[in-house]
């Protein structure tokens, strides 16, 4: 399992990875620029996580497979611009499994400080969602996440589901319904453009 | 006192995250949007105070009371949106009652942790003006803390007036009144339209 | 050594202060809004640094000094400002300075936590430039980081260099070494007008 779960990180990573790359390219940013804004959509939802929590050093500096990643991807992302645009379909979905698997690495982590359900909940949320909201602040949008379909919805989604499925099933059996329902949400969302009511 | 502090808390919670919540609309953001602003709206400036000083996990992950709050108080205002607006002077009241004593909880919670009265007077302005601001980083406005009458100056006000009121009573009862001084400025500044000068 | 690194930090500080009151009274900021963004723009890169390791209360908090030579510094601002844009060439000299030191003096704080040596330079560029970011954010700008000559690949370049010049000589000299990389570096490509492509 816990193997399993290092692979879709990784793949979750590389995704948020260049969905940032190709945002900051977008806004024609230099070199320096785009790695770094794909480094902050890719370990920012998780970096305000741990300082939350109080979990410091933060993460990406006590292991540093993730900046590792992260920079191979953007070098590849640059190199490989034309093509990848081709790819949006299987990056898209990458997106999705990331941030099911990032809603519960980071709802685990609340678990593992002893915080209560719906903290850890949010906590999950945060780790998923808040990348992309640092990307669009640096790149100064408004979060997409207040705006598109249903995206940081899905965690929070996913997250409950986590703790009610508890009853039904052992903890790693329930976090890979949640991932799914998380990755399945989201996907549906797009493909049926579902969004909540503007108010 | 402690439990008077508590419901004047809980008003200035409601008055920041109805706040929040009326600007998210304003933005035309979906229910979750509206949520997540109203949230850290109310909540952002103890959240940044906590971080600064570590003391983490941060209070809202302690103590559910303020999530609860904005929760129930974010669904009230969106279904009663109509009939809130004609509260605005209401509104206007308990946030400038919110600012002074959020103030004062932030400059307490800086004594607490043994830091120095300047800090103290500092932390208390974060906390009654910063979830304003990060409200205005989201949605992408400058934020209105640096535009508009007399608000985080109030702050800054009342509680270096704190620390002087300490050679003339007890701490409650310095506390009140620079509780006080805070709401009476701003209450002042916006009837009489006061700002600081622009250079 | 310690005394010259203090004055050289000094005057980085009081340059970084210059160029947020500059950047706030440009934007018609109120004087306190000037102070705030000053305040940002110096301490902002370090607190975040502080942030990321678990150093708190954050260093602006244990020692007064940094506050104290803000608040004068934009005291003086505003009465000079007339006088100051005259000194335009001197004020970049000291940005230049002030980025080279505070860059060594992060990479320092990351090397007295036990952080491996690429954390380090991360640590060290987030203090030489994120004040400059947050300060863009809080003026609602794409940060200038990402737009203009080399700047925080400056403080990369510096960083990296520090670590090789270890095997030649003594952690002081290196030190020395490194900063003035990083200030030849800034000086040179904003002279030259040298930037990293556009991706």
């Amino acid at each position: 399992m816990f193997s399993i779960l290092n692979i879709i990180e990784l793949l979750g990573t590389i995704a948020f990875a260049i969905s940032g790359a190709f945002s900051a390219m977008q806004k024609r940013l230099d070199a320096f620029g785009v790695l770094v804004i794909a480094f902050i959509t890719a370990i920012g939802g998780g970096t305000i996580r741990d300082i939350l929590i109080g979990y410091t050093p933060v993460s990406w500096m006590r292991n540093l497979h993730g900046p590792i990643v992260i920079t191979i991807t953007v070098v590849a992302a640059i190199i490989f611009k034309k093509y990848i645009k081709s790819f949006k379909v299987t990056l898209f979905l990458f997106d999705a499994l990331g941030l099911g698997l990032f809603t519960l690495i980071g709802l685990q982590k609340g678990l593992d400080a002893g915080l209560r359900p719906v903290v850890c909940i949010i906590l999950g949320t945060i780790t998923g969602s808040f990348g992309g909201v640092l990307r669009d602040i640096l790149l100064n949008n408004i979060p997409l996440i207040f705006r598109k379909e249903i995206y940081a919805t899905a965690c929070l989604i996913g997250g409950s589901a986590y703790f009610i499925l508890l009853s039904f099933m052992n903890a790693d059996w329930a976090k890979i319904v949640a991932i799914s329902l998380v990755c399945s949400l989201r996907i549906l969302a797009v493909r049926y453009d579902l969004r909540l009511p503007v108010l």
